[in-house]
């Protein structure tokens, strides 16, 4: 059957399909309506709580109290508008070195939009994508509806890093993209530059060997929430032929704004007809630009971020009580979650016991690693500090053997 | 060849391709560099240049100054705010009278993002969407870069309503949806209740020899936009199977919000079932909704426009002169088009010729109509004002045997 054909039966396949984090996302409205909503300790979505910065929503107002309406809302090239792309061009070139200019952006509605152009600018049905578990879930519908197919690399649990032998046994003549994801959702995990250099070997030896350029796909909309004054290993520095896909969702908590950009690495080959070809690409998805005023006030904001030591405060507080408790955890670097391994092999159960506790966690299965569990910890800080009495009484009560 | 391998090079093909309006675009800037851009009669393209209401940029202010940032920039659910698509029900429902819910309305980045969605929803690859010339050139690419094949009915030329002969001759057994625009870019011509009656009494006689659902796709940006106090015959209440594709671009001079909307007719055969598949289709597509305060903003301005009337004296000023320059020219019912037919039989030529004089004119040729020219006229009235002048020089200079 024609590969769309099954695309299209798939649609509807997916909307009986449950995902489990929307699931208990809805346990926690209906648990919070009955018994409050303070009193849910909600840890499953990874919706910023950490404010905009005031001057974010500040220029927002002056953007509009000053400016002619055609500036405001009228069209974006379908590149986005140049002095924004011009502006995110010279931040990464102060930032990391690499010289980025206006012809290497592409502004994008988000890390979705931009892995949507990215993903096709560089397969096509039946090429094959890798990803690293754990991994965020979405890859999945996202590279598989195009008509490639997500390939999973088994996780190296101890520490959330790469399992290279597993990677080296699953790359093969049909990898076109390796998608990577540091800091990562759902480990919190930063890829040292130790690993981007061993993988990107091991990516040039395969381009080689199989006589076609393999790219690398960075996502990377938690490079700026890192903690204990951790240093971003700028990826494209790495390897060529990287193409980042960046939002401001997380950074600056806009996940509704609808924003980001593609950077295409200035070394990479034929950089500049990637970043025009996502224009067309466009047209067919159906996606021209992200909102006009959005773009004018992210170009505002390159130099700010949200607060997120309230991020660090909570992986804190959470990793210090989870350890204490004796659960195995690899420390986040930054994002705001963390995965640690469940009590029990079967991380379904475990978080279906935890819930009595009003303490809503997502099983790691869909992530590509059973047996763990996330917290998304973007939520109040005195929130989690009430949480850790549930966390408590939870395993005293279910986990007794557990070390504590 | 797989038909989106085919889709991969052609987003190659497409860049060397040119696009006439946005080269005549290009054109009018220079030229408006060298001579100051006010002596350019620029009538190439449909970016509104009439204020978006003031009451609408009142109000994002009022939002942004006096809503919790998680309310301002937080996710939209996969569907839209809730509050939202019931607000846009509840006013499709008093104004059509037609029985919408919000389960009927799915939120879209702008026409593009709607129609993505809806192409998407009815059709698979190998299946054919039939337009009427003139078309909206991005219909082609909109249809084709799903794999479906975008098949065109030849105008009827008097009046630019339906030519139903060669309508019932183009549809087939692979006729899966009918892609309408009314009133219509690049004609400005509004369907008649009777076009509309004909039109879907076929596709329900058609529907029923080929034993499958053909669908009536309603791309209606302009709808608002009428002049001489026509009322528009809302397609739906002809037709069950009708999906509304709804833009705020134009009535609310908002091009850059990127804001509309996919309405399925409340009769519709599995209307919810389609709506929700809209949301699985948004995570192929890398879609993820429209801006969150752009949704909350047009959920408080369903009731108002821009200034219309400013698009219908351009209309009166240029149908007057137009006519008294002996052109053929079909009277736009609403939208900020014209369309007539050149002075001569090769409308590239003309166009070139009206250049001299200043003139951004764009032939019909990639309007499925050779032999007419289009003028955007959401432009200034004291610059179609001024226009008029160049026109008459242009027509006496180049083509003195025409009727004056």
């Amino acid at each position: 059957m024609d590969w769309r054909i099954m695309i299209v039966n798939q649609y509807k396949e997916m909307l009986s399909g449950k995902s489990v984090i929307r699931q208990l996302s809805e346990f926690a409205a209906i648990k919070g309506a009955e018994i409050g909503y303070e009193n849910v300790f909600d840890y499953s979505l990874g919706n910023p709580s950490v404010p905009a910065p005031w001057e974010f929503t500040k220029n927002m107002i002056h953007l509009l109290e000053t400016s002619d309406s055609s500036l405001l809302y009228g069209y974006s090239p379908s590149l986005g508008i140049g002095s924004v792309r011009e502006a995110i061009a010279g931040s990464l070139e102060e930032r990391f070195g690499l010289p980025y200019r206006t012809e290497h952006i592409f502004m994008a509605s988000g890390a979705a939009g931009a892995l949507a152009h990215a993903l096709r600018l560089v397969t096509k049905p039946g090429d094959e994508v890798l990803g690293f578990a754990p991994f965020f879930p979405e890859y999945k519908p996202y590279v598989n509806l195009t008509g490639a197919m997500f390939r999973v690399v088994p996780p190296e649990e101890a520490g959330f890093q790469i399992n290279f032998d597993a990677f080296e046994a699953t790359i093969g003549e049909k990898t076109m993209a390796v998608l990577i994801n540091s800091p990562n959702n759902p480990s919190g995990v930063l890829y040292t530059e130790d690993t981007l250099r061993q993988l990107t070997e091991i990516l040039r030896k395969k381009s080689r060997q199989y006589g076609h350029d393999i790219y690398l796909i960075s996502d990377e909309p938690y490079r700026e929430i890192l903690f204990d004054g951790a240093v971003y290993p700028y990826v494209s520095a790495y390897y060529d032929n990287t193409i980042i896909c960046y939002s401001f969702s997380k950074s600056l908590s806009l996940p509704g704004g609808r924003i980001g950009y593609v950077a295409v690495n200035p070394a990479c080959r034929d950089a500049e007809l990637l970043v025009n070809m996502c224009g067309q690409i466009s047209r067919g998805i159906g996606h021209n630009c992200p909102t006009t005023i959005m773009q004018l006030a992210v170009a505002k904001a390159l130099d700010i971020t949200s607060d997120i030591s309230i991020y660090e405060e909570n992986r804190n507080l959470l990793y210090r009580e989870l350890t204490a408790l004796g659960f195995d955890c690899v420390k986040p670097d930054g994002t705001f979650y963390i995965f640690p391994r469940a009590l029990e092999a079967d991380a379904g159960l475990f978080c279906e016991k935890a819930l009595k506790y009003n303490l809503i966690l997502v099983p790691g299965d869909s992530f590509g690693v059973p047996g763990f569990f996330r917290m998304a910890y973007c939520i109040e800080t005195q929130k989690v500090q009430r949480s850790l009495e549930a966390l408590r009484e939870f395993v005293a009560t279910e986990y007794p053997e557990s070390k504590m």
